[in-house]
């Protein structure tokens, strides 16, 4: 892919996300994202043809801006590995206008996935491979002795997982605030790392 | 309200329960409902006008017979508080066809109320009237002693809250099994009660 089509393509999400954000997700239509993103209908049909196709792009970008966002906040060279889980996990948790208009997105696409098997799909292997992630992270921290080596990596990354993606659901639903929120997560955290088994 | 009332709105919400499960929420009407239900179309607006209120009503009732199952799951008489507490928590893991269905309800609620501040106030209350209760179990739990006395009883419902919460929605897209989900949740509760801090 050249360039210019990443450049474009970058284009039409963010204008996707920006009508998203203000008038919701049932109201979006091509050419409204077509005319905001100022290109025309047929390069926006080149992403998506469809609802269910538009929001798989739209949940493939944010997803994009979220792993990009955690490999920033990571700086250069090797952290440790407590760190990049704790990032990535934080990143579950809508802290600011941006993770919150992403995680209105993904709703979106969660309650839509009910009722679509592709997208059903499309939205449990996105969280296997994230679950994947987090349990080779959890290994890494016992390895280098960050973590207790008594803990199920697996059980530990699941309820780290349900954790961080329920704090994140009550935050976005004003249930919560973020900071609070990401209190318990480190809480959490610190517990774990300091349990004996 | 009269036995007739309470037997007609029961017959509603079974209808409305039964149409989104099968065909989603974006496809009923309020006439698919009243046909279902064998009632008059003037009888189902007696319950609700618009989608946002036909969301209210079915979420209103759920959440009704989601405390009717806690309540017939305890049985007659007092039960220890951990008992209530670990009941009410596994009922956001959706283990069979009736959790799931409520909780596919519930998530298309969520979804909607992300673009409708009426649902979300309505949303949100619920969410807080529920961490109410929590907050109260533990604290009992804490006085009978099944719990340590050094938890911090706001933190730690709003961590079991999430949990749970996001376990619930980890089963419900099928990511993870709803027994491996309330095994989750049963160890971190017999984490907390055997926690010295």
């Amino acid at each position: 892919m050249g360039a210019r089509h990443e450049e474009r393509r970058r284009q039409i999400a963010e204008a996707l996300l920006a009508i998203i954000d203000l008038h919701g997700l049932d109201a979006v239509s091509l050419r409204d994202v077509a005319a905001r993103a100022e290109v025309s209908l047929g390069a926006v049909q080149h992403y998506f043809r469809s609802k269910d196709e538009m929001l798989l792009f739209a949940l493939d970008y944010i997803s994009e801006r979220g792993t990009e966002r955690v490999r920033r906040s990571l700086g250069q060279g090797e952290q440790p590995p407590r760190a990049v889980l704790r990032d990535i996990l934080a990143e579950l948790v809508p802290a600011d206008d941006q993770r919150r208009a992403e995680l209105r997105i993904a709703t979106a696409f969660t309650a839509r996935s009910l009722v679509s098997p592709k997208l059903a799909d499309h939205l449990r292997a996105g969280y296997d491979s994230l679950y994947d992630v987090l349990v080779l992270l959890i290994r890494h921290a016992q390895e280098a002795d960050e973590m207790p080596a008594g803990l199920d990596p697996e059980r530990t990354a699941a309820a780290l997982f349900a954790l961080a993606e329920g704090l994140g659901m009550q935050v976005l639903i004003g249930h919560r605030n973020p900071r609070t929120a990401l209190a318990i997560l480190d809480e959490h955290l610190d517990r774990l790392s300091t349990t004996a088994s």
